[in-house]
């Protein structure tokens, strides 16, 4: 079991922390224009670094917003290829006041390295960068498995370049996988996979009842109110419970394994704590009968984001708004389908609304759930890497929402995500004082070594 | 029958038209700060007006935002006083290229006047100005009652500094009755007294959830919405017919006399052309059983005017509001107190409230419905001298809003308003080409010399 990527990552610990820290001082934050150069410049850094190490055609690629960055290593026939994904791009810093060292000055305390994307995502990115040195440097110029890398810098706002770039060059980017470095431990020293991400149909409900405003004295008690028939709507899609009320939402919804279900059982998660903590609220609501990690990683639902329309600023006004509008979306899990959900939604919709109210539906967004088979052959690599970085078995988790660079792999190149990540949860992410904890940063580069070259058939 | 007030308003109709054209001439738009000093100059031209016939104590009284104008004649002992009311202000004249003559250029065409004010309110300010003339130049220098003036600049804006005004000068203002001469003819020369008005409860009920706002893909199935919370109360406040389910809302409700249900059926009203041209939209709503203007004059309701909150910008925002709220205003009618519906209402929202939610309830305004009496010796009057005018019978309506100023003169001094207006449903008030029927204003003028005739005993 000895790795040679692995003692060559050893031996340049203390180069490869201080790289990234050169990394970190740029303050590529991609929402501010002022630092639009930055984002630019932290593009170049990395792409000098991925030349110097012997990748190859490295691109740094101009977007309407930030540039994307390509860069290939494809000369291992017969092996897999990867598509490494990160981004460069960080949050704005504020409130600046709450830093207790300066966010782009990054400073290590207690084994952690504190900076404004440490751990977001530059840490991560780093990490896939100096695992491909190390096997590259330890493998006289050669990598286990095909490699290409895709990294981005507009993660933080939208990232819509990429998700263009994806659908466009399909072929350029074909992979068998995506190694997705980007999300976190479930707990400390708990080697963690998220192998299910819920689905998403987003849509806007528009009700129109009069032609134009009306004076609610004057039209109270004759005219229709279309907030009434957006209530009255909304309140028979979805039970008190949670329990969604679309005829047929159910129906294709495909229960976790046994082994899953037991597997979250075992998580180190406290439901009051969760509730007080991170929630907030009094309590916590959804179907009775399952988990808040089943209910929020693999039972569909339902939401409401907004209601726009009429008078919405302070004070009174007595307005019979003519047209009224509510953001509604429903979480899929597997096998729902965006497309058959959204027609019973739209037809349970029309069913609902009282007469003399006109409702159209417009989709924001439609996406499926993915999930991958624990026993899918990246999956069990990745497991017995992590393990072995670990020495502890991976737990295998699933996120509720969805990671939009993660659905774009999915649907754009039909190729499932490796999302192995190594955040901790008080990692501060968008947050003042984020920090990576530096153990962390090198076990990710010694699993990635480790990951590749069991695919690499080593 | 002969007046001698009604023969010099004849004979004087050339000149009190000239004369509104003066005053229509300056641009006293309240709302835009650029025509600050032309309300002031609309306040003194009517204050120099009221001087040169006679009025005594002509003040023009600043306030924080437009002047007020106050005059009095109080040489009748023993008879009545009125208070009359009427504004100087104007709406904006925008958009200014769908006028046919310049706003502010008042100019004749078939028998109309047209100008921004014509009828809201500057004419009907005149008519009030030019009959106390009448009445003064052709009674030698006395009226036949007591009369006290009370004219504003902000009635298009708020009209803030005359409620306060109101409240803090209840001796200065004490008069038996006020005349409001700014509402319109329920048709043409069809001769209308309004006698109710409905009364307001406006609230807002916030309502949250969680600390913060969530994502709605990690939290949703866990984290409770008060989108939710408040759509469940909501729906279960009023059916879907129209008729409020708040606990003993009904109780006190006083039904119109039978008189005024069989005036009301008389009435020129065709429902369908209500709905397809006031209101545009495919049905009208509203309790079983009673006419549209049963319903909006006389029959209490509640809506929802707006539900500020979460996302409400345009796109997808996957956000669970930590807090929602909804405008909700309930409109009463006699004898339905505002304290007592508040209290039902607060606590019917209280018991509706979900397990998890709080609920908080802020009360805007709360004023009751305000009805006169067919009888009140002043509606009799002004009943009388609306039929010498125009030879045919008043219809009393009442109006579903409320007029803030009858209010305030019902709750500060304690005294009925006679709602007498002069203008036309057809007149384009707050619209392009306003208008002011010229016989209508000539109506006025004499109308109101024979009603204050008749109260003086002549």
């Amino acid at each position: 079991m000895a790795s040679p990527a692995v003692d060559f990552a050893r031996n340049n610990q203390q180069r490869f922390l201080n790289e990234l820290k050169d990394l970190l001082r740029i303050p590529s934050v991609s929402t501010l224009e002022e630092h639009k150069a930055d984002v630019q410049k932290a593009a170049e850094f990395v792409a000098n670094d991925l030349r110097r190490i012997g990748m190859e055609n490295v691109e740094v690629i101009p977007t309407k917003g930030h540039p994307l960055l390509y860069a290939d290593w494809l000369h291992a026939p017969g092996k897999p290829t990867v598509l490494c994904y990160a981004h460069y791009d960080v949050q704005p810093p504020d409130p600046l006041d709450e830093w207790k060292t300066p966010p782009f000055d990054p400073t290590e305390r207690n084994n952690n390295i504190y900076a404004r994307g440490a751990v977001d995502d530059k840490g991560q990115l780093w990490m896939e960068v100096k695992a491909l040195e190390s096997l590259m440097k330890s493998g006289n110029g050669k990598l286990p498995i095909n490699v290409k890398v895709i990294f981005e810098g507009e993660e933080e706002v939208g990232g819509e370049s990429i998700t263009e770039y994806v659908r466009k060059q399909k072929a350029k980017l074909k992979a068998d996988f995506a190694l997705v470095c980007d999300t976190e431990l479930f707990a400390p020293n708990l080697p963690t996979l998220c192998v299910g991400l819920r689905g998403l149909v987003y849509t806007e409900i528009e009700a129109v009842g009069a032609m134009i405003d009306l004076h609610s004295g004057v039209y109270g008690g004759a005219a229709p109110n279309p907030f009434f028939a957006l209530i009255e709507i909304i309140s028979k899609l979805k039970d008190s419970k949670g329990k969604v009320l679309i005829p047929g939402f159910y129906k294709g919804v495909k229960a976790p394994s046994k082994d899953e279900l037991k597997a979250w059982k075992r998580l180190p998660f406290n439901e009051e704590h969760y509730r007080k903590t991170e929630v907030g609220s009094k309590v916590l609501t959804g179907e009775p009968g399952y988990s808040v990690l089943y209910r929020t990683w693999a039972r569909p639902t339902l939401e409401v984001h907004g209601m726009p329309g009429g008078f919405t600023a302070a004070g009174a006004k007595t307005v019979i708004p003519a047209k009224a509008t509510a953001k509604v979306s429903m979480r899929l899990v597997p096998n729902q389908d965006p497309d058959d959900i959204l027609k019973r939604y739209t037809a349970f919709v029309k069913k609902l609304t009282p007469k003399g109210i006109e409702t159209k539906i417009k989709v924001h967004s439609k996406g499926p759930a993915s999930v991958v088979g624990t026993d899918n052959p990246y999956i069990k690599a990745a497991t017995e890497a992590l393990r072995d970085t670990f020495k502890k078995e991976t737990v295998f988790i699933r996120s509720g929402g969805s990671i939009p660079i993660v659905n774009d792999f999915y649907q754009a190149l039909k190729i499932p995500s490796v999302m192995m990540g190594f955040g901790l949860p008080d990692d501060n992410l968008h947050a003042p004082n984020e920090k990576f904890h530096i153990p962390n940063f090198h076990h990710g580069i010694e699993t990635i070594c480790l990951f590749f070259e069991k695919l690499g058939g080593k």
